[in-house]
Order: structure tokens, then C-alpha cells, then sequence
């Protein structure tokens, strides 16, 4: 996983090599408030994730302690995902980037009015 | 841009839109925390964030409105950025990351521990 190297001991950037992606924190987001715990449950969220990349994003974040995956059939082989402790803990990393979606970017036109007086 | 189009109406996903790749915040933190303003401050962190990556970053992290640029010097011209409001704002989203790492997740070796028991 090349991608998510750690590039430095900065406890953001060490973060960010696990989750500084456009999709990640959505599947987390889904299972958390949505309480998603399928493939096809991620595969229907509004932002439709391609399957590939919903893929890949499942196995780093299974590799990263975020999520756990366990079978609850066998024939045909199905899968479920669950949040661990760890990504768990993210809910105030969503509500940061929540709030200040709401209060400092959506509510000012993707922020244009800051540009002009920055 | 099509990489900032957002996906949906979910202030996460929002957020992510602008933000979610492995260098806008790691710009922005450069910003707030350790104070640098020009292009070659930024190039010498030590995550190395390549110079078409982050010439690409700061004029999406500009258009969105979360950095300022300015000329400081005519002949030759140089600029320095510096953060608006919102880009300001998001001082709880990085202690949010940093928070995380720090406790949950580098605490554990990559929360390898947590996966065990998840």
C-alpha cells in the first residue's frame, strides 16, 4: 500500500496518509450515522463510490485497524464491516469537517466573499 | 476543476470535495502552525509534497477561497499566500486529525490492536 505511507512522525500527516482521500471518510461516515455495513449498502450512497475504489478504500481501511470485516454467510460468501475502537474515535474529525462546512465555507458561497477580503 | 465538483449535499462530503486528498491540510498546516507564506517554504516541509502537486493545490485551495495569494515583490514577482477566514477556520479540523492520531490510532501501531478485538 504505497499510498498510505506515512511521509513524516506529523500526527496530521499520518492521519491524512490514511484518510486524505476524497472517499474514506465517507465510508466511515456511512457506517457511523447511516449504520452501513455492506458493499452494496456503500455502492448506494448519493456520492456513488466506484466499485473499484470502494474496494480498495475497504481494504486500507481494514488493513489501518479501521474497520473489521467478518463473514455472516458462507454460501454464498457474504461480508459485513464494522467500525473498531479506532474508527470509531473519528466521529470528531467528521463533525469538525460538518462544522466547518456549515459555518465557514458552504455559508459563504464556497467562501468567495473571504477571497476578496483576504 | 472537477476533482473539487461536489458530490452531494452532505457537509462532509462538501468538505472533502475541496479537502480530502494528502496535501490541501498538510498546506494549510504549514500556514497556521509553522507560519510559512511562499511556494518554497512550502516545497521544503519534510512530507516533500511534490512542486506540480502543490503549484496544483494552492490554486484549488485559492479558487475555493481558502487561501489569499499576493504579490510582494514586482521584479521579479513573487507572491505569498496567506489564509482567509475559512481557511483560518479550520484550526479544529487539523486538531481534530492530530487529536486522533495521537490517541487512537498511533497509540496502537496503526491500531492494529484495535482490529484484534473489533
Amino acid at each position: 500500500m504505497p499510498n498510505t505511507a506515512p511521509r513524516s512522525d506529523c500526527p496530521v500527516a499520518r492521519s491524512l496518509s490514511v484518510l486524505g482521500d476524497r472517499w474514506s471518510l465517507l465510508v466511515i461516515r456511512d457506517m457511523m450515522l447511516f449504520g452501513k455495513r455492506t458493499f452494496n449498502e456503500f455502492l448506494e450512497s448519493e456520492e456513488k463510490i466506484p466499485t473499484n475504489t470502494l474496494a480498495t478504500r475497504l481494504k486500507q481501511l481494514e488493513e489501518a485497524g479501521l474497520i473489521s470485516k467478518r463473514a455472516y454467510q458462507d454460501n454464498p460468501p457474504r461480508f459485513q464491516y464494522e467500525l473498531t475502537d479506532a474508527g470509531a474515535a473519528l466521529a470528531p474529525v467528521l463533525r469538525a469537517f460538518r462544522d466547518w462546512c456549515r459555518d465557514h465555507y458552504e455559508s459563504t458561497g464556497n467562501a468567495a466573499s473571504d477571497r476578496m477580503s483576504g
